[in-house]
């Protein structure tokens, strides 16, 4: 595992948006935007259905994910952090981790998610391998 | 090939940033962002050096972008578009349209890349082979 510099753990606190590579089982390429936060030092992401990111982290945990910033390389392009890890799923606790990103993605006091009754749902917990991208936790 | 809708091409012409996902050779997934534009119904991006993401196409042309927009989808979350394509690299010209694209990305009368002799450079242009996301593209 690789330690994560305070700038990258701050971003991924941030309300910053997450954009989610998993892998589909013919190898091609899965995006789909996330909420995400920390969670000890993993980075954590909640679904309520087993929808296709779940299924495939599950047959392979290799993913990637990238976040923009509002900050400016000294030559005028946008720095973003890329993390590389190894996910894994874990049943249980979606609307709450929902409920808690909300806040920061949202808004303090925010009710999400907006149903009576949310099932159980999965967390993605990613395990950082590498950091990459242009900004301060980049070389 | 897929046809994009108005919508799609709007926000891939605009300011938005794009997330792009090319396959390294174990089959992992490798992700920068890049600026990019339209040239016939092909979605281009520019690169001065024969970097990793060249490589990567050269060897497996399945390749996803994303892009964030700035609206909100009805119950609150950010609406984003994903395409997944099928990408070529052809050599040359990288340096006129990182200056076109710059037009959009820095400012009208941007001078860039802000170098005196760039090197011809590599182009990916990617055909369009799915939409997903969620907005008014998405299904």
């Amino acid at each position: 595992m690789t330690e994560m510099p305070r700038s990258a753990r701050d971003l991924i606190e941030s309300s910053a948006l997450a954009h989610l590579v998993t892998l589909n089982e013919d190898g091609s390429p899965q995006v789909s935007i996330v909420w995400v936060g920390l969670e000890d030092d993993e980075i954590v992401c909640a679904h309520l259905p087993r929808n296709r990111k779940v299924r495939n982290i599950e047959r392979d945990g290799r993913v990637a994910l990238s976040i923009e910033t509002d900050s400016l390389s000294e030559i005028g392009l946008r720095e973003y952090l890329v993390v590389y890890g190894t996910a894994r799923i874990t049943e249980g606790g979606a609307a709450e981790l929902l409920n808690r990103l909300a806040q920061t993605y949202i808004g303090e006091g925010s009710d999400f998610p907006p149903m009576p009754d949310p099932p159980p749902g999965y967390i993605t917990r990613i395990r950082v391998d590498r950091i990459a991208g242009v900004g301060p936790w980049a070389g």
